[in-house]
């Protein structure tokens, strides 16, 4: 009993100098050895000295008369601990028999989460898909919310409904119109997590509908080709050439339901869908029924002209529009949309369920607010600024060192193009990486069944930050051949 | 072409007074008509008689020159504005050809989207699972995104890794410890986007580890059941008692490779698990390899007493521990977290994805300052308080309105059970609807296989504002027989 006296004794002070109380100004020290903060200390040194075993299965504890004497604290204080440790299930405490250390209550060793094999370090990073995220509008974004919360309804805090917040839509079916030719009606606008969200539920619904296949472009994200297949939904490719995707193909795929397209500026490879075929695919959609899923996920960002407009606009009966401000803003808001043909709209509702289990709605009403203020075109414009002249850089860099090098993609979007000779792909990337450059190939972006008959680099000039990015354009000029 | 130039004449005028631009007080209309707004206002003007049958599939439309010379404008702008749709499949242009209508962007009558059959209008809600939405803190939480969102490094706004931010795990860590008395290095911390994406993670997590089911308590709530049986599991329940969850029915279920259980304020039973139940429910997992699936889902409001410990302080290497903000700051914020047991955490990760796609990392650095601020304990106490209050409320108004009905659950959290005579439950829920009181039947929440021997309405007092609240309580009193 002495031992257990003096254990407890010396975990006693050591709370008193414990950074946990040390750090709250608010309180004063002595003041807490006399309220129930004393009594919770004295809770967390006797699970302290229970987890490291210097109190045994089995120990017992002296009576909480003895102990309140010798540690000068009221009596009270420590039967209440003791009462909520047995109610915890660390003491046992029978009717007339002492306090004792639970049995099964073993010091248990502190086990370490297994870690991931780290890669080598990257100092530069030029790997597309990611916007320069130093350029995050903080001020606005503040501001933004500050209003959004300040003028929130109380009940805009509680479960959300499948569809998002109403101000959000409001404003992005009004957004969308004006700058993206989006035709919208806010009941159609499902606001999603970002685009992996809005890929997840469509994968769903197609599914509930019979739809087995989605045809996808030959080159593109796989997680994107991922999250349908693990729908259990086939994804057969459909080529793409200068003109983006070969969509006449469609018709060499009749298990096709819908077709997952980037019109605006197909990803990686940065052409844009021609006109001809943005008509014959929403006829192909007419004539079969099928869907077409257009995934604009940068059609803010082009240059050398005004953005093309949404093939949504063509045909709101066929089209699923999928947007989201992972390059516009941050990937780290896990915000996107998605504008549903009507016929849909319920189905998607459902298969997200009765509530929105995902999407934050304090993003939801601050990026409302966002737009309207007029904030988001103002932090648009200013990026394509940025963005442009990166890509002017990286052109003039890429002629200077480079001169017999293809850059292609360079219209729109954030990467770039950069070919290498034919079978050096690999090499250039592994090279890059041995150089502390982090760069992907073009075959990373491949259909598993389409024919690697072009080696490039993939070169996303959105990622450095203002500071890392003219050391990350050297580092390219150094690598390629 | 007199016809057609007549047609985009008129709406460009109705374009002068489009509310778009007219509610954009940062930028004159004269302005607007020289630069690049005029080309996009021609677009929309085209595309709209384009959509409306005014311009028909196959329609010759103006020269630039003509329309430009008649409209007043720079004929360089119609010129874009048609290439522009060209590109957007909106109008064909061949060489040396006029411009036309393209055949099939034919007008197609917009639909509404069909609206789920709308429920009668609640006046007052005592349904459970949700806090007093008119109290979430919002200079607080401001103060905090402002703090946050200041100090948060660049790299901040990128996509996530799968645990989420350190910040917030970091601040969970020691705050999970002061409060509940969980012990977790921020290694084992997994944000969340709420309860429900962590039970999706450990139901996926189980599937894996081949554990066909997941013992639930009789009572609980049937989403949580859908989770799981939605990642294949076998959800056999746990009889509950006046001890809470009768643990020892595992050893009748040998397929149970985990049990999902609410030990610190069953729900919606209200009872706390008996201490000898939390050392067999931990026994059990050490035995047979089992987890315990902690859902600890309103663990800070205990109003008689401290809060009971979490079940994971005892063995956290059998005990998965579920918390959220939902209850105690607002659903809408979707942002929860588990602690793991370090064995699953890889493979929890793996489930989760390279990326979270759900959690926006805003709120969990907005989330990270609330704690380290202290701001998240004061709001915790001040709600204490305020439902104390509120429960107190409950119990007068119904010992004096309705004297002889059971009132149990009391002790914690944001509900109480009150039984109403046998056979009538569904009578008075259905009476309350009419009478425009919504609240829930303790059947709403019973496991399928359990016996419906209770008859009881589960009341959820923090539903209602402040302003709501003594109306929904006299509700209460004239529908309970």
């Amino acid at each position: 009993m002495a031992s257990s006296l003096q254990t407890i004794g010396s975990l006693l002070w050591s709370i008193s100098v414990h950074e946990e109380w040390a750090s709250s100004p608010s309180e004063d020290l002595h003041l807490d050895l006399r309220g129930p903060r004393l009594r919770d200390g004295l809770m967390e040194a006797l699970r302290d000295a229970i987890r490291s075993g210097r109190l045994a299965p089995g120990a017992k504890l002296p009576s909480s008369r003895t102990l309140g004497a010798d540690l000068g604290i009221a009596r009270n204080t420590v039967a209440q601990a003791y009462a909520e440790l047995v109610a915890e299930g660390w003491l046992t405490a029978r009717q007339g028999a002492a306090t004792r250390v639970a049995s099964r209550a073993e010091s248990v060793p502190a086990t370490a989460v297994p870690k991931p094999a780290q890669n080598r370090r990257q100092v530069h990073d030029l790997r597309p898909g990611q916007p320069d995220l130093s350029s995050f509008p903080r001020a606005d974004w503040l501001k933004a919310a500050r209003r959004a919360l300040t003028d929130a309804p109380g009940d805009a805090f509680g479960y959300g409904g499948p569809f998002g917040r109403p101000e959000l839509r409001t404003a992005l079916a009004a957004y969308l119109a004006r700058t993206r030719g989006v035709r919208a009606h806010p009941d159609q606008i499902m606001v999603c997590a970002g685009t992996s969200h809005s890929l997840e539920i469509l994968a769903e619904v197609l599914k509930q509908r019979g739809m087995p296949e989605v045809a996808v472009e030959s080159y593109g994200l796989y997680v994107h080709r991922e999250y349908l297949a693990g729908a259990g939904l086939r994804t057969p490719r459909l080529p793409v050439d200068a003109d983006g995707a070969v969509v006449d193909h469609l018709d060499d795929l009749p298990g096709a339901g819908a077709a997952l397209l980037t019109p605006s500026h197909q990803f990686p490879t940065g052409v844009a869908l021609h006109p001809d075929r943005r008509a014959a695919v929403v006829d192909w959609a007419r004539r079969t029924g099928g869907l077409v899923l257009e995934d604009d996920y940068d059609g803010e960002f082009r240059y050398d002209r005004s953005p093309v407009g949404a093939v949504q606009g063509l045909d709101p009966e066929h089209v699923a529009y999928l947007g989201t401000t992972s390059k516009a803003l941050a990937p780290g808001l896990r915000l996107g949309w998605l504008v549903l043909p009507p016929r849909i709209a319920r189905a998607a509702a459902e298969v997200k369920g009765e509530h929105d289990s995902y999407t934050g709605v304090l993003d939801q009403l601050t990026m409302a607010t966002f737009i309207t203020s007029g904030a988001y075109d103002r932090h648009i414009r200013a990026m394509r600024l940025h963005y442009r002249r990166r890509r002017d850089q990286l052109v003039a860099a890429l002629a200077e060192h480079a001169p017999n090098t293809r850059v292609t993609g360079l219209s729109a979007g954030l990467q770039v193009l950069v070919d290498v000779p034919p079978g050096e792909e690999s090499a250039v990337v592994q090279g890059s990486a041995w150089q502390g450059l982090a760069v992907h190939g073009l075959g990373m972006f491949r259909h598993p069944d389409a024919p690697a008959d072009r080696d490039a680099l993939v070169i996303g000039y959105g990622t450095p930050s203002a500071s890392a990015w003219s050391g990350a354009l050297e580092a390219l000029c150094r690598v390629l051949p």
